[in-house]
C-alpha cells in the first residue's frame, strides 16, 4: 500500500492504526491544483489492491470498510457519523480560523513555486490579503482557541476524543495542529490546555511517528548547529 | 421518573430512546436563575430512584450508565465523546447563532416576568441589545445555516446522526430546532435543506412525540379557530 501525499499525517496514523503496512511517495504543493489544508484537497492519494482513492476522508472510509477485522477507526455507526461531522467542522472552521496565525510562516516553509500557488489560493479562500491576514493574528489565535471549545470540554473528560484510546477524530484534529507545529514556532495552544497534553499523548503513538516529524524550531536549530 | 422543565425535547427523547415511563413537570422560566437555551442551564431536573440529576448533558449520561441494557444514547465510547464534542459545540456555536433571528418572538410567547427575565439574559450573554439583535436577523439566519454545514454533509449520507437509527446528538441539534419551531413561525431551514429532512423524520420519532408539540403557526391558528 502506498500513499503520495504533502501533509498525510492523518492518513498515516490511520493505517498504523489499521497495522497496515505502507510507504509514502511526497508530491510537492504546486504539483497538485490545491493543497493540504484546505479541505479542498485531494490529497492524499492511496493505493492499494489496483485502486485508487484520493481525498483523505474517503480514504479512511475505504480502510475501515476494507479492514473491518482490525482495529476501528470509527467506533460504530454513531462515532463514524460524527467523525464526519468533526472532520466538516474542522475544515469549515478551525483550519480558516488557524491560517491567519501561521501564514507568514507557512509561506518561508515552502518553495518559490509553491509559495506564489498557496499565497494566490489563500487570499483567495480567505478573501483577504496576506498582509490584513498577518496584522490580525494575535486576534486569530484567541479566536481558534475559544473555536477548540468542544473538543476541549470532551478531553477535560476522556484521554482521546475515541475515548480511552484514539479513533479518527483524534487524527483529524491533529492533523491540523501537527500542521502547526511543523510550518510555525508560534504557540498556537497555552501550555495548560488539556488540548496540549492531548497533543503529546498523540504524539506519542506508534513509536512516536507524529513526534519524529520535527518541529520547526527543531529543524531550525538543525539548520544553525 | 419525573423531570421538570421548560424546555425538555432532548431529555424525553432520551428517555423514550432508552423505553423508560416518565412524567414532566413544566416549570416558569422566570423560576429559575437561568434559561432553558443558554448552555448555562439546569433545566431540565431528573428524579430517579431517590436521586436529583440536572442538566442535560448529565442526565444522558446518567441514563446510559443506569440502563445499560437498553438502546444505546451514544453507541459506544467514540460516539459518547463526539456526542459531547457535538453538545459543546451546538450550545456555543448554534444556539447564539440562531438566537437573533428568533429574539423577537420567543419573548412574545412568554409571560412578562419570564420576558424581562429572558431579555436582560440574552442581551448580558449576546453583548447586544435586543434592538441591534433584530436588526441582524437576516444576515443571522444565513450565519446560522451555513454554521450547520458539518450537520448537513453527514446527513447527505445518513438518514441520522446516530446512523441509520437515531441517537441522543440527533435529539440535541433537534432541540435547538423545536424550540425555533414552538416559538417561531420564521424559516430557519430550506425546504430543500437536507436537515429540513432529517428534522422531519426526528418529528415523527415515538409516535410522534416531538410533532405532538405545537408549532408556534399551528397555535396562532387554533387561536384564531
Amino acid at each position: 500500500m502506498t500513499i503520495a501525499a504533502s501533509a498525510p499525517i492523518p492518513t498515516r496514523l490511520a493505517l498504523h492504526h489499521k497495522g497496515l503496512p505502507f510507504a509514502v511517495h511526497p508530491v510537492a504543493v504546486s504539483d497538485k491544483a490545491t493543497i493540504g489544508f484546505s479541505g479542498q484537497n485531494k490529497v492524499p492519494i492511496l493505493k492499494h489492491d489496483g485502486r485508487v482513492i484520493a481525498d483523505s476522508w474517503v480514504i479512511a472510509l475505504y480502510l475501515e470498510k476494507e479492514f473491518p477485522d482490525r482495529p476501528s477507526l470509527f467506533g460504530g455507526e454513531t462515532g463514524a457519523t460524527l467523525t464526519h461531522v468533526f472532520n466538516v467542522w474542522t475544515d469549515r472552521e478551525l483550519v480558516p480560523a488557524l491560517i491567519p496565525y501561521l501564514m507568514r510562516e507557512v509561506l518561508d516553509c515552502v518553495n518559490e513555486a509553491d509559495g506564489a500557488h498557496l499565497r494566490g489560493h489563500i487570499e483567495g479562500a480567505m478573501k483577504k490579503s496576506l498582509e490584513e491576514l498577518t496584522a490580525g493574528r494575535e486576534q486569530a489565535v484567541l479566536t481558534f482557541r475559544r473555536k477548540l471549545q468542544p473538543a476541549r470540554k470532551a478531553l477535560e473528560k476522556t484521554a482521546f476524543l475515541g475515548g480511552a484510546a484514539p479513533t479518527y477524530a483524534d487524527y483529524i484534529l491533529f492533523g491540523l495542529l501537527q500542521w502547526a507545529r511543523v510550518t510555525s514556532s508560534a504557540k498556537v495552544l497555552e501550555d495548560t490546555d488539556v488540548i496540549a497534553s492531548w497533543f503529546d499523548r498523540v504524539l506519542g503513538l506508534y513509536d512516536g511517528v507524529g513526534r519524529k516529524e520535527l518541529s520547526r524550531a527543531e529543524r531550525m536549530k538543525e539548520t544553525a548547529a
